[in-house]
């Protein structure tokens, strides 16, 4: 049977909830996701996990610690595992995210309004 | 510190070899790579990893034992390890790769002129 084709545009049409990150591929326990993203969200960091973040549309600004990232579309990167990191953005921006399965948005953040289910798939 | 932001065309820009993945990210034991491939490749599988295609720019037929799926600027498609599949290109592609570190990319095929460096980064 030949692999499933999956259209990023066609999927991020289909998601109307911010913050919610849909899985759309899986690979070996790991996932990857998409998701809308707006405003702020909250200090985490995922002590299990790397997270890769790439911008697809839009904006992303990632907070540190120590300093801030700001994403344009076409760019990445990758926070690594129990790093906190607080995703911002001034406008929607629609992102590709990377990280290994059951991964909760929201970390070792206790759980809040902006957790979303980790299995939801789109 | 904070992690390092890559931009996908800045890296592209500077590939200069069809056929030669460049490593520009890794997170817990995955490697993201990009690549530009034009004509055909070698049929092949890798028995040890999923591979992820992501089409970045042109367009990218996979081939399958039975079918073949063509993939446009901004669609994927994830091999499953094990599964021989042939890549091919009509006019220079610009993909980008997610498979485990170290993974080959003629897979199991005998080593041959595609074959490349899979520790080569940009």
């Amino acid at each position: 049977m030949t692999p499933m084709r999956i259209n990023i545009a066609d999927k991020l049409s289909r998601i109307e909830d911010q913050w919610a990150p849909k899985i759309v591929a899986e690979m070996d326990g790991f996932q990857i996701k998409l998701v809308k993203l707006e405003g702020d969200f909250v200090w985490h960091s995922h002590p299990e996990t790397d997270e890769a973040f790439l911008v697809i549309e839009g904006r992303l600004r990632i907070d540190f610690r120590d300093g801030a990232v700001m994403l344009e579309q076409g760019e990445m990167l990758v926070v690594p595992k129990g790093v906190e990191h607080k995703p911002f953005a001034e406008a929607e921006c629609q992102v590709m995210l990377l990280e290994r399965e059951g991964t909760v948005n929201t970390g070792d953040a206790a759980e809040n309004a902006r957790t979303s289910d980790p299995s939801a798939k789109i």
